[in-house]
């Protein structure tokens, strides 16, 4: 029987070659990426992050056992401390004081994103949850490892803690464990439930695309 | 002593002020709107309100007594029955059927601005919901008197419903009624409290502008 | 193949046979239920049905689809509006006045029992929050039903009233419906899932046996 | 200017005290209180920690600012781990496996106290929550810094760990950490938000007290 997790992957590979072929990222990847670009970037993931530590929380919260709440919760850890660390270093080197970084006010592709995850961690189940991260785990470790097997990408100057981070045995644990919840929390359930849970993932997916894009446009409020 | 609604009104005119004069509505005013723009309109605003209507509901399980909580039960019912139903036989005008107007995918404005207020009505307080959906409401009735006076806007053969129902005595008593909860929630607050209301009233006022623009655009996903 | 509904049914028999044969309900139909009983009743279960209508507004926000949206909607206005109308023109024939109905404290049961139902209905899927609800109505119906067959109960002075209501057609057809939604809910889910619904129901069920006890002892908090 | 907290310290003092002086302490206290009756307490209490550890979890998710979320992610990290574990030390060490420990069956006292809070942290604001979870942590400082004082207290074979956790300057701090939350949020609070938080804190205190004589009368299930 194929695992659930290698139907989201076969159904969202439009969409996320479609990310990996992005100025954002290629340019990332050659060292062209224009500096304001990083940060604005950085700015964005930096409050994308506080939501999205969030919906770890509330899978904890929504654990039918306690090894599970448990290994949430130390993913609600990792994410507030190491990886919201990882942005404040960053940030300092590009001369974004924390307090700024902190304050950034999110642009609308990020509060569609965030938010659109956060609906579903309060309305919907622990299945649907996990289905709504997964694409930024999982395609940051994609695009990380990619980059690192890059020769030379582990001496960029500017980018390579962002591809040590992301293509880390750390990280790529975490992103295993959840691949590994989705097809626990999938396994029989009947197919209109897997329809909501692919629906999810599919979007999340788009507005994992939409983020780069919108970062690389230096997406501002018109009004 | 000003009303609270006075300060969310006056901080918010340039914003509203952006929207009045917006290309979707002074062409529907002028009659010159094309119908695919309004077709778009009717079905994002469709699914649109699917999500609005939740946020009475929720406001009426958050009420504190239960005179407000029957209002809100009321207007949960009105937005599901009276305000659909108006989408439901426009779309029937303009050959949409039914089924077609139901399954609208929700675009990446729709969604950034109606996940942002239900993690608003699930997360924040009684007060805080009510100052998120309150622009939508009060903007309408702003806009729909305002086109009601010109002379032969109610003759417009396309346009005219839509204007009856937003300038409506019924409607501008369901605004008015939400107004004064707004100011009695706020009654008291401290200013950090006060803040925060009027920083969601900010941030719809503007998802509100990108609504209109989003429509005019006929936004599609780019994935 | 049996329905859901039907498990549902046999595992909860034991319980639901110990509420039926409760003194509190064995004297209501023999008319020998002191009067301070049954005010008792109708205070906590008036403030028991605030938190049980707003289960229905949740589970009409947690709908996969407008025509189960405006259904659970419906069942919030009938909660609201019809049965605790029931409740307070009991409570004026017995000399309550509405403001004292209305300002009751729930004692501890009423509080676990509303509480562990209002869990459910924002950590839960819509199933958990149909399996939660369900026992309060359907032995209600069943009560109802079966007192209403006794030659003489619709005459008895006091409790004809709240005997029509619960077994009336129309409490009757809305009972069904929820019945028809656990069916459509739980068809198709896997064996862990169907356990847990299973123990909600058990669960409240339990507690419909402990609120009648309630009321019996008249319980007090002891401090 | 008399802090929130002194206000919550002296309403809730008759409720307290009763708690202080009830058999289960004193008991606990004299080193007579029966094993049976720790061992009921522990494997309640330990469901208990389940859902009050997701509190933090949920004003964790509340919280206005960065450093307040990671505190709370503390208190939960800590309940998780410091404080159940305790729990699981004393039941392996009277003979109760770990896996009886975690299916046990919430009696209804811990129901209804638990889920209490949870609705709070689900449907209140960050301030309400704290005022429901304070009573718990408040009480067993004091209780323990109380016994801890008692001559020999921390010899007696069986009940000294508890004490010394509960009486310890980390638990202390983490208290006083959370009073501090609730001097803060209350601060310019209109009075009718204050009565609310007070009830809150009022109710948590009462079933506080109907906890621990929950345990002394080993409660059941009637059915």
């Amino acid at each position: 029987m194929t695992l659930f997790s290698e139907r989201l992957y076969q159904s969202s590979r439009p969409i996320w070659e479609r990310s990996h072929r992005h100025p954002f990222l290629t340019e990332l990847r050659d060292g062209t990426l224009s500096p304001d670009r990083f940060i604005y970037y950085l700015k964005q993931d930096y409050v994308y992050l506080i939501d999205y530590a969030k919906l770890f929380a509330l899978a904890s919260v929504k654990s039918p056992d306690l090894e599970t709440m448990h290994k949430f919760a130390e993913l609600y850890h990792s994410t507030l401390h190491v990886e919201m660390e990882l942005h404040r270093q960053y940030a300092e080197r590009f001369g974004v004081p924390r307090a700024e970084l902190e304050r950034t006010k999110p642009a609308p592709t990020t509060i569609a994103y965030t938010k659109y995850m956060l609906d579903i961690a309060t309305n919907g189940s622990l299945a649907q949850v996990v289905a709504a991260l997964l694409p930024c785990m999982w395609s940051y470790r994609e695009i990380g490892v990619t980059l690192a097997a890059i020769p030379g990408a582990l001496e960029h100057p500017l980018f390579s803690e962002w591809i040590l981070m992301y293509s880390s045995d750390e990280f790529g644990q975490l992103t295993d464990w959840c691949i590994d919840q989705i097809n626990r929390l999938a396994d029989g359930l009947p197919e209109r439930e897997l329809a909501r849970l692919e629906e999810h993932f599919l979007t999340t997916s788009r507005l994992e695309y939409l983020f780069w894009d919108m970062a690389y446009r230096l997406e501002e409020w018109p009004v």
